[in-house]
């Protein structure tokens, strides 16, 4: 059945190319009001296929409510005809990151473009394009088994990934039964290198924060009130100064108590990977050197040790030329990756009163959490992870590698906790693919070989 | 000839408040490359209504040039039919600064709106409504004499004022000839206390900078690459938090060295102006404290000591919500303000060597000068000083405060240095009149006996 289902996906790759292409082309940027209608347009676009290539209970699972209006909804489909056999939960996200800066694209982040066998688009990797692998690989299977799967499917596809995923959450907490499965597979990762199949068994957690300081009542003019006003800038930089030492080493009090150090296994698995932290620094990064907490490889720093980052400094002048304003706020948006064993409400609550500790004066500060996820380590010694490294295999002729990620994905640890079922994270991306920033791309062969090593990864479960 | 002109003057009160707000309604916003064709309707605007009162001469001189494009008109009239009186040179500024935040005005910032007495709207007070007061006193005595001013007159009126004011400084260093004058008169400055007449006798010089820190070749994700990437907005918090220290001394090597301190006399006069500093914390700044350099009063602190202000810092994702990005470049809006006897270039060296000796791992640091202007002290004791008290005294009852400014007015160095006059600086806006910020106004009433008191001056200064 895989050679038939294979034969399928290879048969038909322009069309399911050009499919992604018009999914591509619906900005659904979920943390943006003013995309909303898009936001839900994709999520149509998505239960569409699913019905049409025949999986069964399709719908749109509203999430917003009274405390969350702006909610955006969760596609479901389901196929659960073989009585006794295994389910796979699959798992992908329809919402993308914004866009911005837009001047630094090449080709329009909504115009997906094909140059040197990548697509570029925003969301091409993330998730967009690896959440259709999953479609298309089931669209290959019901073709290859007249109408039947060779395993029990549901597909949860959210909108709201990007924003911390609680409409997701929320529904996996109080209908976890409705969802029940044996394994999830997540595709939003990538590949260690190129060819190189690779499995994702740890994630960073993170919780993402705004510091608000507030000075004086209103703007205030520099020339008039500079010496006597307090200036909500030089306070959040003071603030900022202060959460991390030159070095780059956390200052926040009791964070690094629950961090658990990798098995000696794991650090020499990572040491064996091909990895070179120059090529690295000059190809992926680009800076003059690296930066990061002493002593760390920079595998470890990324992806078991955690960070402090600031994305964004909204308030005050930011338009070209100049305005002596000092302004009434400012705010600055601070994230912190997490890692086992930390928790988000325990590192929160660490922060926020190391925060508040440093207040400078004449300013009062505010700290919010906009939202947060735990740290995941997914165990290896289980059939599901064995029938990925098989099926990868089977496509790339080699042997899979086992990494981390530092990223967040929230809803592996949601899957952990409220449905109690591993998650297999088998993601195609390329280091280069430039999620989240300008010029997002997916590598088009990865896609198909994405979708033929899931076609295998079902068949192996269902066997 | 006071008597009638002022009589003509108040008769014509509620046509002169019409005009202005005919001029407050062209958004003349000197720093936005997008409102230079308001910046130039405002400059026709003021042009043709000097041509209207019996000004000869009137042009519009271009300062735009191949290095600066977006230069933008300064407008030029004189009355020079009495051989042998003096010559006053008149000068004001019809750009105005940025509306932003829009959503914190009670009324639209280019719609004046009368309320309490006041006319709020962008410019009312700095310098459109002040500027106007002299249009205003010179139509006053022209109708008063006949067609004749009881003195000679050059105006002078630049729509650059509030992004450095490099076009008209230009024509002074190279055109200073054209502008021959005995004295200057400015009506840029505040009252100190309403009812309290007031001269600036003087104003703080600046240098505005941009400080721009570069990470990363292009934005990245901050779980993937947290950890490993320089961060720009932590290595700019790094630098300014090491600006000031955190009482708010500068800790730019050498930047107090060239600091005049004012004489006992001067300190003295301040310790008696009716001002107390929990009253001004409170209703002025509104802030929990007051903040600043230890051991310095706030008129010390605002007049006479040089500050560093953090205005905006661009960059990264300032949407509501959340981005995990680390923005490969950011950038810090840093001004500092000077006083007598620091200078521009100086200060700008000092504090250009000390911002790049701080420049964290990881990243590159430009520091950008954008622009700048002289700290000065004008002379109290000449005749033009008396003739401003003396006409203040006619209008108000009361004898003049000699106060400094904390803000720039770069012009006045300029006629200083390129003209070798002095400058009255005879303003008539309040504390609280909101300057580059939501909801400025100018007190109608100031207006008033502002163009009562030019009324009074210029004759003073004929007789």
């Amino acid at each position: 059945m895989t050679t038939k289902a294979v034969e399928f996906a290879q048969e038909n790759e322009g069309r399911f190319v050009e499919e992604l292409k018009a999914l591509l082309r619906i900005p659904s940027v979920s943390t943006a009001p003013e995309h909303a209608g898009d936001v839900r347009k994709a999520a149509e676009f998505v239960a569409a296929e699913l019905t049409r290539i025949g999986m069964e209970n399709v719908r749109l699972i509203e999430t917003a409510t009274a405390e969350r209006p702006g909610g955006h909804p969760l596609v479901y489909a389901d196929w659960l005809k073989l009585p006794g056999a295994p389910t796979v939960l699959c798992y992908g996200h329809y919402d993308v990151q914004p866009a911005e800066p837009l001047d630094e694209w090449k080709s329009p982040p909504f115009e997906p473009t094909e140059r040197d066998g990548n697509i570029y688009a925003r969301g091409a990797v993330d998730d967009k394009g690896q959440m259709w692998m999953h479609v298309k690989a089931l669209e290959s299977l019901f073709a290859a088994g007249a109408g039947k799967l060779p395993v029990n499917v549901r597909v949860t596809v959210e909108g709201e990934e990007e924003v911390g995923g609680e409409g997701i959450a929320a529904f996996v907490r109080e209908h976890g039964e409705q969802l029940k499965a044996d394994v999830a597979l997540v595709s939003d990762t990538e590949m260690f290198a190129p060819d190189l199949p690779t499995l994702c068994v740890g994630l960073r957690g993170m919780i993402y924060t705004e510091i608000e300081a507030r000075g004086a009542r209103t703007d205030l003019h520099s020339g008039m009130y500079g010496g006597a006003a307090p200036n909500p800038f030089v306070a959040l930089s003071q603030v900022i100064a202060q959460l991390k030492d030159a070095d780059g080493k956390i200052l926040i009090p009791g964070f690094y108590d629950k961090v658990a150090v990798p098995t000696d296994a794991e650090l020499k698995a990572w040491r064996a990977l091909p990895f070179d932290e120059e090529h690295y620094r000059e190809t992926e990064v680009g800076s003059v050197s690296l930066t990061g907490e002493p002593g760390y490889s920079v595998l470890e720093r990324t992806w078991a040790r955690p960070t402090v980052d600031v994305h964004g400094m909204p308030g005050g002048f930011i338009g070209a030329g100049a305005k002596t304003v000092i302004p009434a706020k400012a705010v600055a948006k601070v994230s912190m990756r997490l890692v086992p064993d930390m928790t988000p409400a325990e590192s929160f609550a660490q922060y926020k009163a190391y925060v508040e500790s440093l207040c400078p004066k004449g300013i009062v500060l505010e700290v919010r959490l906009i939202h947060s996820g735990d740290p995941i380590v997914v165990s290896t010694d289980n059939i599901y992870v064995k029938a990925a490294t098989d099926a990868m295999h089977a496509v790339f002729g080699k042997e899979t590698v086992f990494v981390r990620g530092g990223g967040s994905i929230p809803i592996v640890g949601d899957f952990v906790r409220e449905l109690k079922i591993p998650t297999v994270l088998m993601g195609f991306g390329l280091p280069d693919d430039n999620l989240h920033a300008p010029n997002e791309k997916f590598h088009l062969a990865n896609f198909y070989r994405g979708i033929e090593s899931i076609i295998g990864f079902l068949i192996g479960v269902g066997a």
